[in-house]
């Protein structure tokens, strides 16, 4: 099977240039000038389009057993919306329990993604710690394609990894060329926060921001870059909301450090004043975790995109609909932590981002592809459209408009967080293992399309306190 | 008794004049030019000479049992040696063990402290938590006038305080209108390194340093301001040694917060090469925490002071002579931490800090008296020179000179960190509750001679939740 | 003539506690707990008021010729408006023309201020250079009591300071231990900007905060602070508008130099909105340099005061009244300059910076006058409540309330930019060279009442370059 | 005439792979795996060796007239030693003497550069205005290619654009499409401070640093880039020496604004102690400007490189030989400024900055060419390894070594500022058009081999007044 898009403009992370692309049995054979078609070969009229690498979301949590209930979005649906905007990637994560085995968790996320309709990859969350955790974390670098691992530093009391666990993990990634992510947030801040809401009767969503100020993203930041400089291995920041924590990123690179950061497309548009809603379930519908924020901060995210301090744009995909989210209809920590995105993350991008000015078109290819498949190590398989790179590619109308809507949205929840958002510049059609899976409004996939995608590990790396010892320092001073 | 100070120049910490001090029965009674001489009063001649408010050494450990050991200055010869450097005051701390009863050992501190010659109080650390805790912080701060609290993020698997003692503690001296103070190191990161230092086989001190990197500095001083900046209460670091915490710092008052630095004399001079000298003596009788650090880090700090980013200087006086270093011989982990000061700081200071141009006059008597006076709440009472003040004297002479040497100080160690400094600019005569105690290299000590401050609580403080409860935002939106 | 305040709070930058005040003569000669009450001594009942020392605006232009008109207050009528807003002091600028013999600008502007009510002192402005320039600021150092020299980097063709003036300037002051301070715009970019927006048609007011940017500000305050460093001397920022100058104070202030800033009322509370007010009277009446800027500056101008990396507060008082604003009617660029604030400075900034808890009461009186004192070397004379100082004295009720109006105030002008904010707290009582000048509302002045007050030289500075050469590095290096 | 390179890895700034390069008629025709060998083709090698786009050296002055000389190597020459250290493309300098037609200036640059063997391009500095001067700017933009001016804020009295130089020259680019560079001094303060050394005594080659301090340079870039930001046209710093110029473009690029820095090799490694050396010829050989500077900026330049904040890497190749430096014997300020480097640049920043550890091989491409292809566009044409790119390629030995000096070095000047540096990692073959002109120490090049290179002007784009005008804000409020 194969198809020449004809007439777009091919747009890179380094560079834009007009040129056809013809792609052969999933994979692009050709970029370039007047191509010729070859026999029985489909072509799609790109012109005036703009031809992209397919969108890579590292952040989603499809069918996520959480708080009680489980995502509404399963891997087949969502990866299904996540084409229908683009995106021919996503890379979702396994989550044991704390002290269930890691292998085990992670064949069961395997097993429930097999209906994924386009590609999906895991990073693992290490939710806990003893040694067979650390040989696991070996087989899964080795054998199984897994090169990041997650650490959530909030959720007290269930999944949070305390300094101890997240030293050893790190230590453990160091050895074996993983890189590390975090969700930052001080744990112990919001549960002792929630604590005093509830006691001082503030119950609602509105409460849901208050006990997790920007001081938490801020320091959980602080302490787990602050660990990576330690221990010398590469770090990922999950969903930043803050400038608290975008400083320190910014402080950490400018010092050198391999830090990364990721924003999510909610973040960037949407303030806290949502918690303060009237209606439970417009506020509830917007409960995730960071919360969203003060306007100030969204200004800065932004700025972090444009400097390239934040690299990766996500959306955190984890779809609760309204009779889960009403758990928490009388106590706010019970709501199902949880928003959807996969489908609209790049039209919100492109609308926000390259109209106003903000990112240019390589830009918003960097931060909605090349960059995440650069930072975990798939590129440029992922995220370029390049000879002998896999055939995932969006065909991009920057004039084409739409406004998003749970009404039309193809995502499986009842709720949209950018309701009524005028779009201008909207995927047309997406290329995905070089089938043509979404075309103009029309969705043409089937269960189990999609492949598990390995992630080879990195280069071995050194604690960086072997760095000191080789690099001579002390080993033992002679007395 | 009553004593009159003539014809030198007094310098508070906003201005100086030339007048002279009436002191009598322990207060100053009179400033001002040409004061009349009252009958039976001793006259000191200050011509040429500084009258300054005594040193305030907010940082002591007198006679500690600490890692198996106790500290070799008890609290009269520790008083009298900072009688010696022009200090009138120190604040010690008490110390409970995880479980041990707070009131139990204030008892024994202020036991073993009956026989300080200069006046003395005590900062008191948390370093457990249960009712019973909360209880007597209530007790110490209403009825034994201690106002501020110490918590050692350091020393895991000893008296480190997890986040969940400092949310509590930090919320429980709101509450109380008490200061928090912490020792700001993250003991996780300090533990595993330790560890893989001496499996690496690096067990001297040069990898006491390496244990203890700034980064664990920087990192637990974030951790500790945002802690107080959740719980809105007022935080004081004590002996911050890298750019990294001051950083922390900077950031934290420039949003507004108040928060306060505290510099070591030593941290101030002393680089961490000593770490690495080949005489194993001389390189433990070093060994501190945080540890000496290498030089930009000194830059950084003595602008800290300029800029008034950082408030205080101190000594974390806590004295091990070498045959308890010795300890230590095979595995660094296990040399007493700590070394002597309190005699040299004010002479140090002035050397290496007014006779450079960094600081002027009135900014020395700022960082060594008045303004640990005031943010501990005993000022004016302390750290100035007054109508109606406690008669805490030094008189200063800027052009005397001296070579500090283990050979000559009156501390009770074996060892001097500024060994062969050379200074210009140093105490003459300290006079302390009214009574000339040390003149011209005289010491005039009896025990007993000091007394215990009793330091008044601060106005009530409220919880930031409650700030922002009150300043209205949400309590309960009307659904 | 003498007067004892009794029953109140004496507030001082360092400390507060209850004291009567005894006056005599023009100065404070008692300060203490239930003076005794000589004969023939006026009492004030001070009970529940605070007693603080007289604010001090160090920043008017009292009938100031400025852009073709003369502002419409003058010496004594300002110095009045100020007293009863429990101002004693105001430091005017002597501005001579270009070109201009600067000692003759002098003795007119010294010539016009005799008429003040309350104390006065000048800046000197230089706006141009020759050798009798530089004669006349040693004229003006040593025999005028003149210790500060402004200087406009702002309005082009005018007296706009080129770097070259004002790096023979500021080399001057270190000469002869004078400070040096600065409007901070970059004179060429306003210019610019106002002939490119009135190319553009964008005439009106609003055009008046387009044409003068925060970089504009920024830009100078790190041009001017750079000079200051290279040179050596010290550095007075007026009317910081902009976290873009702040910052750059910031950073100076952190690296040690002695850099201060200053801040106006008007900035700490309105935002450029108001030049877009469709009425030409309100927004013109607006119309001030530095302008108005966006809310978050206000957040950290706030943030600066809190800090301390703001000294001062101000008002840049000078009225223009509506005729007068007319002139620019089709040119904004022909608005004269000016807002008023004189009498409103103090009540503003204790309603919304002491009410709101971001200032303590000390800090209150740091930043309206003991700061200004300090900075300008008339301290403790001035900005202080203590025995030996003018008799400068604010009784302040922080209960008292009411709504600031141009139907009320005392200031000559038709406007008033703080017109119905409500304020709680307000002098009740003004003494002014301890004569009691306004009393509940009661102006008690006479023209002439106000004196001169020389300010003393600083200590001789050296040349940036002659202490390097001094602290040796090279002179001559032998070849 | 084709060559086909066989074995070796390919770099690009985005990533790297075994891959075969296939070269033809100056363009590259085919990368990638084991390609056939075309008849006739020549075949190269490059088992064990990286395959990477050749050097762009994007700052150099070949045979520039200067300071009364003119600089030793020639087009010819200094292209030659290019190529022999793995550069095939230069951005050389067109410099108008103030008042002289800036089109005849660059006719006279072409004139100059035909010898050139190695690809060459010109930025236009910008040394004076009028009318002429801006249309000229529109020529070369639109007809020769030219798309980067140059603006020197230093040498006052020579070639220095003041402001209002600057503002206009700005504004032009913005109208055109052309990005703006500075040499960042701030010429005031140089010149006065070279004329107060002077009359201190102080002549030799030691006063060079003291007459250019940090600030001088931090002053410039803060005064440039506000400039830029003001107009909204994009800004590079050529050769940032400082941490306090590379402070202020980190502080605009978080902001979001367009600013780029260069850094030079010599900045990179030199500390300002050569100036100090006691034989005048050495210390002398050393002067440029900004002058090599104290180590903590060395430390802060690489931390530039790594975090991105920092492009590109230059030289400044500026020759001048011993008789020629001697003009300056008695008065440093006569000493031509200038230092060499192009031939030494890839293999300094291999050594230091990858085997280091401190940047990756893509990194390195990145910084050594496609950064300033991408900067001044053209890219991919050139700093890429791609199909359609000119055939501007460097087989690179990573294992190799050799030693720098001036006995064995191409450049044509008497003196080498790396002498004596041992290097691992050099260029063993040049490719430059297509043709290998350097071949294991063989140099096989002829005059005129070289092509001028057109740079396209890039996108229009708006002064920033009219993009605000634009989003609306103010034109003319109703009133």
């Amino acid at each position: 099977m194969s198809i020449l898009i004809r007439g777009g403009t091919v747009v890179n992370a380094d560079n834009s240039e007009k040129a056809d692309v013809l792609v052969q049995d999933g994979k692009i054979v050709a970029v370039g000038a007047d191509l010729e078609l070859p026999t029985g070969c489909e072509v799609l009229d790109a012109s005036g389009q703009l031809v992209m690498p397919g969108g890579i979301d590292p952040h989603t949590h499809m069918q996520l057993p959480f708080m009680g209930t489980v995502a509404s979005e399963d891997f087949f649906t969502g990866t299904a919306a996540g084409l229908a905007g683009g995106n021919t990637s996503i890379i979702d994560f396994v989550i044991p329990s704390p002290q269930q085995n890691i292998m085990e968790a992670y064949k069961t996320w395997r097993e429930w993604s097999q209906k994924a309709c386009a590609d999906y990859s895991f990073h693992v969350a290490i939710t806990w710690w003893d040694e067979s955790v650390k040989k696991d974390m070996g087989t899964l670098v080795r054998e199984e394609g897994v090169n990041s691992f997650k650490h959530f530093m909030a959720y007290k009391n269930a999944i949070m990894a305390e300094d101890e666990t997240m030293y050893k993990s790190f230590s453990r990634a160091v050895e074996l060329g993983a890189i590390t992510t975090v969700h930052a947030e001080n744990g112990e801040i919001v549960f002792q926060l929630q604590k005093k809401l509830l006691e001082m009767g503030i119950t609602g969503p509105e409460a849901h921001p208050l006990s997790r100020p920007p001081a938490a993203e801020g320091e959980a930041a602080s302490r787990a870059i602050r660990l990576a400089e330690v221990i010398g291995v590469p770090l990922y920041l999950v969903h930043v909301s803050t400038q608290d924590a975008l400083d320190e990123i910014i402080r950490a690179r400018n010092a050198g450090q391999r830090v990364f950061g990721e924003v999510l497309a909610g973040h960037l548009m949407i303030d806290e004043s949502v918690y303060r809603h009237p209606d439970f379930e417009y506020a509830a519908a917007h409960v995730m975790s960071p919360p969203f924020r003060e306007k100030h901060h969204q200004d800065a995210l932004w700025k972090g995109l444009q400097s390239g301090n934040i690299q990766t744009t996500a959306t955190d995909h984890c779809c609760f609909c309204a009779p889960q989210k009403a758990a928490g209809k009388d106590d706010f920590t019970l709501i199902p932590n949880g928003t959807a995105g996969v489908e609209d993350r790049m039209a919100v991008l492109w609308t926000h981002g390259v109209n106003t000015g903000r990112l240019t078109h390589e830009e918003f290819v960097a931060v909605t592809s090349a960059n995440a498949a650069k930072i975990f190590n798939i590129y440029p398989r992922k995220g370029r459209i390049g000879v002998g790179a896999d055939a995932d590619i969006v065909l991009w109308d920057p004039t084409a408009t739409k406004t998003i809507s749970v009404k039309t949205h193809h995502q499986n929840i009842d709720f949209n967080i950018f309701e009524g958002m005028e779009i201008t510049g909207k995927a047309t059609h997406t290329i995905s293992n070089g089938i043509l899976k979404y075309a103009d409004g029309d969705l043409r996939v089937e269960k189990g399309m999609g492949n598990y995608i390995k992630r080879p590990a990195f280069q071995p790396m050194f604690h960086a306190l072997e760095k000191v010892a080789k690099a001579n320092k002390p080993k033992a001073v002679k007395r």
